[in-house]
Parts: C-alpha cells; sequence; structure tokens
C-alpha cells in the first residue's frame, strides 16, 4: 500500500483524484496498486485522515468552499505540506502544485523536504526541476529514494519513457520539440489568418493560456521541459540559465504568411544537441513537427535507427494526472523489486 | 554473458554483426552486455566456435564466398539450426531469417524447437508471429523463457515498447498505423505524379520492395504487424486468418487525385479496436498519419490521456538489429532480476 500525500488540489489534483475514485478497483486488480490519499493540502490549508481520505466528498468540498481545509471532520485549515511531511508517515509525495520559474517555491522546499526525509517523490511542477534538476537527482540518489517527473514534459504523452525506449541499445544524439501547447496554437491561428493578439486572446478564451501568459509567449515554459530532457534523456547537468531562449513575442503574421508562401511555417521550438536552445524556428510545413494548435510533437535523433518522432496533446489535467498514476506504478514496481 | 545462435545472415543479420563489432565494449560498460555469437547459420550452412566467432571475419567471408560456412576454420556447410541447437550450449537464438507468411518455416520451427528446449528467443520474423503468436506466447510462459520481437514492427522504432508505456496507468482501446514502407512510398509517389506501375518500380529499384511484392501490395505484411500489436499490446488472441485484409493493388490514381483535391488521401491503414483490419483508407492530408514514403506512424487512443502518434522509418536493417539488441538488452535484464 503507497500512503500519499497530494500538494495542489487544482485540475490536475482533482483529475488524479477523480481517476482514483473511478478507476482504484481495478488498479488494484491489474497493477496490484494500492493507494491512500492520508492527506490532501490547497492553499487554504489541508485535509488529513490517516486511513485514507474519500476522494468524492474532498472533490465536493473543494468544489463548494474553495478549500478542502473546510471539511467539516477532516479539515485541517493552515496546515501546510511541510507540517504534514512532519506528522504524517508518508510513503510517497505527490506534487502538483502550481509552476513557479522564478524561483520553484514553495515546491523546491517541499520536494528537498521529503527526498531528505527518504519520501518518494512523483512531480508535475516544472519550476523545481528546470532551476535545480540535477542537484534534487543527486539528493535522491544519495537517500535511495525514488524521484519521478513524467508529466512535466508533454502531460500524459510519455515523452520521458519514450526517450528512454529509443535510448536503449541505441544513442540518443539531439532531441528537437514543440513543447508548449499555448504557443502552438497561437502560432497556428495566426497561419489561418489572425493576428499574433486576437490569436492569443482566443488561446485564453479557450483556457489553452494563462491569464499571465508571459512564460509561454516568452519561452521559458518550453525551455523549461527542455532541461528536463537534457537531464533525463541526455544526461546534460543543465538547468534554465543554460538554456539561449527567444519567445515568440516578435514573431509576425507577416514573417509566417511569407514562410507559408515558400511551402513552410514557423514553431516555437527546443532544442537540444551540445548546446540549448529556443527559438521560432522555419520549417518544412511537411516536417513531423509542424503540428498544429495545441498539440506537442517530439523528435529524437538516434545514432543507429533514425529519427522517431512522437506528437500528442501535451496538456490537460486528466492527461497529466495519468502521468502521475504511471509514475506511481513504477514506483510501487520498484519497490516490490527492491523486497525481492 | 549471453550465448547467441544467430539464424540469418541477410541485411538484419549482418547489420547486428557490424553494430557489435563497433560497440560490444560500449555495451559491456554502459548496459552490462556481454555477448558471444557462438554460432552462425545462413542458407548454406554455418560457423561455429563457442569462444565467440570472430565477427569481422565472418561478414568478410560471406560477402566474399555467400556463405559464413565456407570459413577455413569455423565453416560448417550443410548444418542447420535445429543441429546446432542440439549441439550447442545456447542461452539466446536471434532469429533473423526472412518472413515467410504461408506458413511461417521454417522459423516457426525452430522457434518452437527453441523454447520447448529452455532457450530465449528474439525473432524479426513476422511469418511465425503472424501465424501463431498465441501459441508461441503460451509456450514460452510455460517453459518460463523469454520470446521477444521488437524489430519485428516498426523496424527500430521501439513501437511495442511506447504502447506498452501508454497503457500503463490507462487502457489503449484502439490502434491505428501505416505499419509497411514499400505501400507508403509507391502512395506517396502516386500523390506525386506517377502512376501505379511506376512507383512500384522506383521503389523495387530503390530497394524498399522486394523482387516479389505482393505481401506488401496486397497488405499482409500490414496485417501481420497488426496481429503483434493486437496481441501483444490489447491481449488479442488473433492470427492473421482474423484480419479483413485489402491492399493497395486497386488503388488508383485518379482516387488519390479526387481525395487531394479535397485535401485528403490514402494511407494503407491497419486498425484494431473490436475487430482487426487492413485497407486504403481515405484520411485528411494532415492528420499525423498521413506520413509520407518510407515512413511508418502508429497511433494508440487511450481512455485518459488522449491519442498518443509515434512516427519514424520502420525498416531498414540497422534499425531492426538495433531492436535486436533492445530486446537482449531486455533479456539481459530480466535474468539478471531474476538471480537477485
Amino acid at each position: 500500500m503507497l500512503r500519499i500525500l497530494l500538494a495542489g488540489f487544482g485540475v490536475v489534483g482533482r483529475s488524479l483524484a477523480e481517476i482514483l475514485v473511478e478507476r482504484s478497483e481495478e488498479l488494484r486488480r491489474g497493477e496490484g496498486l494500492n493507494i491512500r490519499i492520508i492527506g490532501i493540502i490547497d492553499s487554504g490549508g489541508a485535509a488529513v485522515y490517516e486511513r485514507g481520505l474519500n476522494l468524492e466528498e474532498m472533490i465536493k468540498t473543494k468544489k463548494k468552499s474553495g478549500s478542502v481545509s473546510h471539511h467539516d471532520d477532516y479539515g485541517r485549515p493552515g496546515l501546510n505540506v511541510l507540517d504534514l511531511l512532519d506528522e504524517l508517515e508518508v510513503d510517497v509525495l505527490v506534487d502538483a502544485t502550481p509552476t513557479n520559474l522564478s524561483n520553484g517555491e514553495p515546491s523546491y522546499t517541499y520536494i528537498r523536504k521529503a527526498l531528505a526525509s527518504r519520501i518518494h517523490v512523483v512531480t508535475v511542477n516544472k519550476g523545481p526541476l528546470a532551476l535545480a534538476l540535477p542537484a534534487l537527482k543527486e539528493l535522491a540518489k544519495h537517500k535511495d529514494v525514488i524521484f519521478r517527473f513524467s508529466g512535466s514534459v508533454g502531460g500524459g504523452l510519455p515523452v520521458i519513457e519514450f526517450a528512454r525506449q529509443c535510448a536503449r541499445g541505441d544513442e540518443i544524439i539531439k532531441i528537437e520539440g514543440v513543447l508548449n501547447g499555448t504557443t502552438n496554437y497561437i502560432i497556428s491561428r495566426m497561419e489561418d489568418g489572425l493576428e499574433f493578439e486576437a490569436a492569443l486572446q482566443e488561446a485564453q478564451e479557450r483556457g489553452y493560456a494563462e491569464k499571465d501568459p508571459s512564460l509561454d509567449i516568452r519561452g521559458l515554459d518550453t525551455a523549461a521541459k527542455l532541461v528536463i530532457l537534457a537531464n533525463e534523456v541526455l544526461g546534460i547537468k543543465a538547468t534554465i540559465n543554460d538554456v539561449h531562449i527567444k519567445g515568440i513575442e516578435e514573431l509576425r503574421k507577416k514573417e509566417i504568411d511569407e514562410a507559408i508562401r515558400s511551402g513552410e511555417t514557423y514553431r516555437l521550438i527546443g532544442r537540444v544537441d551540445s548546446g540549448l536552445e529556443v527559438k521560432p524556428t522555419r520549417i518544412k510545413r511537411e516536417d513531423p513537427l509542424a503540428v498544429r494548435y495545441s498539440m506537442n510533437a517530439v523528435s529524437f535523433t538516434t545514432m543507429n535507427s533514425g529519427v522517431h518522432v512522437i506528437l500528442g496533446r501535451g496538456a490537460g489535467g486528466r492527461e497529466t494526472a495519468t502521468a502521475i498514476l504511471r509514475d506511481l506504478i513504477e514506483i510501487k514496481k520498484k519497490l516490490v523489486e527492491v523486497k525481492v
């Protein structure tokens, strides 16, 4: 049984709870995965029950009152993740808190504390990964705990796992990708005829872009994901400070129109080989990376078996929650192996 | 150390030998994979050396004389795979013999004998898989040996492994794919303006199509791969007899031209959900499956995390040999786990 502390109860955290409500019996039988969420923390405080919270009630409480900490029986207003890491016996911290690319907080402190206390960690928060992945991996290794973050790149698309398969018995020498759905939606709509501002507004109305979409537009979200791939797939100990970044803020419809007249287009591409770079890149329209709207695409150039490309929707609460589940299954599998 | 008997020394077998010559030291250090090829069999006979054949010499002998059995010191003309399975102490049979979709022979007999003798098997031969995968899997399970065939679908593109990742913590409900590079090349060239016959001739000149391209054209190669995916990914115990198959032999340039005028095109698509079907299918040109020339593309529709697509060159000696290597690494890993 895995006792889980869930930090963050936004779209992703709630989707995880929903999937567990629907599928816990099936996961128990099919994967031998027995999950108990013993604590949930959102911005208002916590809900705690060591025998396992009723997730349907938690979703209802959150919807009704804005915070799980208002639950009549299990609500604990004012408590935070650090308190509960001390108080409870936790097997895995699942971190679904919002990304902060300035200093990675508070997620960075949560993850460090969990790893230092020998608690396994699954995170989908790109902040700590972009800023300090080499150090966090080192800490996890030192403490002999598992640290996974499949959902941080590509949402539900298993990009990191796919890369590991491509690399097995071969060597990946270059990664290139369209890693941010918001900017790709904007560029696609500019291809369709909209100006930048109108396309951005539409992306916001459709819920792709945040109210402050600058992390996307300025290329920082792409850079964060590129850093994660560089570390995890190529073993390059980089942080976001090592990435040369140019966003799409200066890309104008005129340039896209001109590219299209020659059978080409632009995509915001992150690329890592010897160095790391994010920039609007002119490519052929039939290039596999020329995916449209909110799709992501990543290509892996290998030494012996050619170029492998993976495409799919790169975000979404349910998709990202599925990636968390994948990591939990992996942790459970590894723990069983160790016991044998 | 893995003692390997290599059946078949055509393009794929020789590519495997070349990769091992180039990378054996690296594979030993990086993956702990220590390989010794103790026997190679081609259509002329065998070469055998229990302390490990010199692969550079084998490649040279094959090139010069047409068969490894002509090697001065280790050549054993007239011996076949069955003889050597009896005579040698083999850990893994690597089957790189040519595909025969009529009755799967002689590969089917080789694989059965190896599994029955508790020898692990890696094959890239689609014949036995298309005709009897459920039975062969059952036999391997019964004898508690490992049976792998990554290179049989997608060449170097890790299709089966990727599907396993997509299915983890989720459920795959449909697979659709462009699984045959030859027919896709032909259709792509018809899009470019060639008639069927001219496109076929060009595919043959470029080495994509066999002299007898009927397995490709009639959709049988696609159907074989579809059967492998259905068994391995969806757990459907199907054989090629369960597939409703229509090839591209009746697809005419006129139909393609007409589709293109509406922004669509044709692809020879294999599809499995409740049933198994191969047929020329009209799709949008921006559909991720509308890959061009010798590319393959496979899409996996999942219950919770959307549609995942992978693209890549689906064939080639070096690519397929890399898939064999991936399977050998997997076998080595599993054997170590069992020992622990």
